[in-house]
């Protein structure tokens, strides 16, 4: 492909993206697809000979778009809001068109500097004080695996640096909220922890962390002989976008000199907004937060911010000098390569910065609040109408509703919950989510995608009621048995 | 941003880019950057209210591209080809147009499918058995830190579902190329097993891994109590491209049931020339291999291929269903999510399926073997030029030299190297990356970039030679004393 394809191509990719974010509205939110459609019609055999890359182009319409669940969808109501704004998907494009690659800082100045000045901006935005340095990876579980690994080498005293996890004698125990992401267990049993060594910590009856509980369990645990290393709270939990009281688990950190990693990665995007601060007050007593700037805040995926309050501490874990690596400016400047796991990195802040500078501080704060807006009148209406429950409080754009005829109850109720959020997603007509909360199944409505709008939400609650009254009327083979 | 204004803008950046790669050759190549310079330029303060759009194009002429070190220019010689391939970046571009992320088969069904089927060309082109199944990831130090994981987990029968690490008696240990790259280590590290329990296994004088040191290691820490757990080894090694030879290694590894992990970064894309594969000839008997498509291959970074045996391992180990994942079709897909470290992926294999079908095999092939060409036309003038030297053998496209003028040697010719070498970079003629030998600093000219032709590597050796006869004579300060 010569510099004249790629404009001509390139000007019909941007034309069909246009297209496709035009026609999204019309499109089933879930992709109709059977599994291993898509693989079989595509060839076994890579292409031995170029082919005409109007092929590629013509391919986006039959079978990726057709085959795809629409994040980007108005009525894109799942797991939550992962906003590809239109001006982050323009910086992307840039970036992926320089292919600079940042190894050291030497190797693409200009990619290390503005992620510098970009996380800067992102940490103003959301209130936190300049002791925090923040950095860039590809999500929070990433992020969440780093956190682990630093509270364990913190506590270790960089038993990395001597016999690492196998030389400990005591061993080290993680306390998680039992609200929190799966990416938390993960992190510190890929980080060698152990699951024996994982607390998961009771909550309160608003889904939060009990941080008398967190006391609890860390003084058994030294009275054991073992010793407490970190715990991992969340702001904006997933099931229910819950809540954990900050303060008061950073204080029990403090007294027990435990790493606090604070997993915001949803509701950060919410800490722009002030009066939405109060969700994540006390949060200078954390060591480490991850906030998603590829979820509602609107930067493509993958864009996750991991701030720590220790840059220095992060750096002596992570890094590595190799000869290959060293440049005559190295005492200067700051080589993001130390700071994560990855070597490489994507000039990920371009995105990020031009979604700000377009939007500006204003744009962004005020989709988050119509989005705020468009989930507490939802929910006021499930809650005013009969047998239907809100089952956790509406802190942001999360609803959690439960349809609870009265003949249906326990396992029974469960099944009937499935069967009717099924039913909306196969329809095409939105797209939900359902989750556990307190062992029983409900359904998530995410609310926040660009497009999203009240006319949005009020249909995906007419389809909901509307599902929901006709799998109670024909009692549809249960999922097992459809093979669904 | 309507969606007027992104076709808009959007023309605009393709343009813009298809003049940045235009220009490309007249722009010197290493940025002229000080420390801190663009972070000054940049305002401190997000901006409140939106900017137009209009000014972040028009910042990527004024603030960008004249400080980033030009990965895609033709006489970029640093670190290893990254090349980002038109057809993949257009690729990439409907990957983020599309906004779409793989977290369940369900959430993405053409996103799964399509890595998948692309990952499988791949395997078919570099010849590996059926027995192999790929997954995407970022870089080759996330591949490898799983692997790593991987292999711990293997030897202690999946002690991250008991005690982790710490319940683990006799310490594990890993071996690893004393030629392989720094993330070898770093991934033992953070997988906890600690500096003490890593051995670098000696080289011989071609730089490839030493069979019978390696044995003879793993005897000694059998006979010392410990438990040899996994092998590093690698094909084209990071500072010369060396090669590791694979079947005697596999045959040590079987021998005492350890982890076998093949870090082919850099020399997998040359695999899909038979006349290479030699270079990993035993690979069948590796448990994982890592193949960076966004190397030589062409494949916008980031895009690593992570190949295993053992598909159903690699998943126990990093498998997460928590409730709000799981879907009524789950027992008849496969989960990308259980496959590495985050839970999110991007639509990635998108650029690689554009890339394999613009360019057909045949014409990867053709470009690799150009750039070998060269890289072995070069190593003869070299060779043939009084007081030049080539340093290591040329296996692939990266000639390591070194400059001897009979008055050089020790730390005073180390030094001369590293002046010279800055030299050529600092005038922007080309890119070079010094990297150690033997404990000795030489430089390595890695060649194919995209549009690197004879003349191209013609005119940097002539550059070479310029700047090593002007260090000669001008003896200019050294490194340290100017500050750079």
């Amino acid at each position: 492909m010569d510099l004249e394809e790629f404009r001509r191509h390139g000007h019909a990719l941007v034309d069909w993206l246009a297209d496709y974010h035009k026609t999204l509205a019309g499109r089933p939110v879930q992709a109709p697809t059977r599994p291993g459609e898509v693989r079989s019609i595509l060839p076994a055999e890579p292409p031995e000979a170029p082919e005409a890359f109007e092929a590629c182009i013509a391919d986006l319409e039959t079978i990726v778009a057709p085959n795809l669940s629409h994040w980007q969808h108005p009525r894109f109501f799942g797991y939550f809001p992962a906003n590809a704004l239109l001006a982050g998907v323009l910086g992307d494009l840039v970036s992926t068109g320089l292919g600079t690659v940042g190894l050291s800082w030497q190797s693409s100045p200009a990619l290390s500097e503005v992620e510098e000045v970009v996380t800067d901006w992102v940490r103003k935005m959301v209130g936190l004080s300049p002791q925090w340095v923040g950095v860039i990876s590809d999500t929070a579980s990433t992020s969440t695996l780093v956190a682990m690994i630093c509270a364990r080498e913190r506590t270790t005293d960089y038993g990395l640096a001597k016999g690492g996890l196998q030389a400990e004698g005591r061993p080290l125990v993680v306390y998680a909220s039992a609200g929190s992401h799966s990416c938390v267990e993960k992190g510190a049993l890929l980080a060698g922890f152990g699951r024996e060594n994982i607390r998961m910590v009771p909550l309160d009856d608003r889904h939060g962390m009990r941080p008398e509980a967190l006391q609890e369990l860390i003084e058994q645990d030294i009275a054991a002989g073992l010793r407490p290393c970190a715990i991992a709270a969340c702001v904006g939990g997933t099931a229910t976008a819950s809540i954990d009281p900050i303060r008061e688990i950073a204080d029990v950190a403090r007294r027990h000199g435990l790493w606090l990693h604070v997993d915001a990665a949803m509701a950060g995007s919410a800490m722009i907004l002030p009066e939405c601060r109060w969700m994540w007050g006390g949060i200078e007593g954390a060591d480490s937060v991850v906030i998603n700037a590829h979820k509602w805040l609107g930067a493509p995926f993958d864009c996750s911010l991991y701030y720590v309050r220790d840059e220095q501490h992060l750096m002596r874990v992570m890094s590595t000098n190799p000869s290959f690596l060293q440049s005559s400016v190295d005492s200067h400047v700051r080589n993001l390569r130390d700071t994560g796991i990855p070597l490489g990195r994507r000039f990920r802040a371009l995105k990020l910065w031009f979604l700000i500078r377009e939007q500006g501080v204003s744009g962004l704060q005020a989709r988050l609040r119509r989005d705020m807006a468009n989930a507490r009148r939802l929910a006021r209406i499930v809650d005013a109408t009969p047998d239907w429950k809100v089952v956790a409080p509406v802190h942001l754009q999360t609803v959690c509703i439960r349809h609870e005829p009265g003949d249906k109850a326990g396992d029974a109720l469960d099944e009937y919950t499935r069967v009717w959020a099924d039913a909306v997603n196969r329809s095409g007509e939105g797209y939900l989510t359902p989750a556990m909360v307190d062992g029983r199944w409900m359904v998530r409505i995410s609310i926040g995608a660009p497009g999203t709008e009240w006319a949005d939400v009020a249909a995906i609650w007419a389809a909901i009621q509307r599902h929901a009254s006709a799998s109670l009327k024909h009692a549809p083979p249960s999922l097992e048995a459809a093979g669904r």
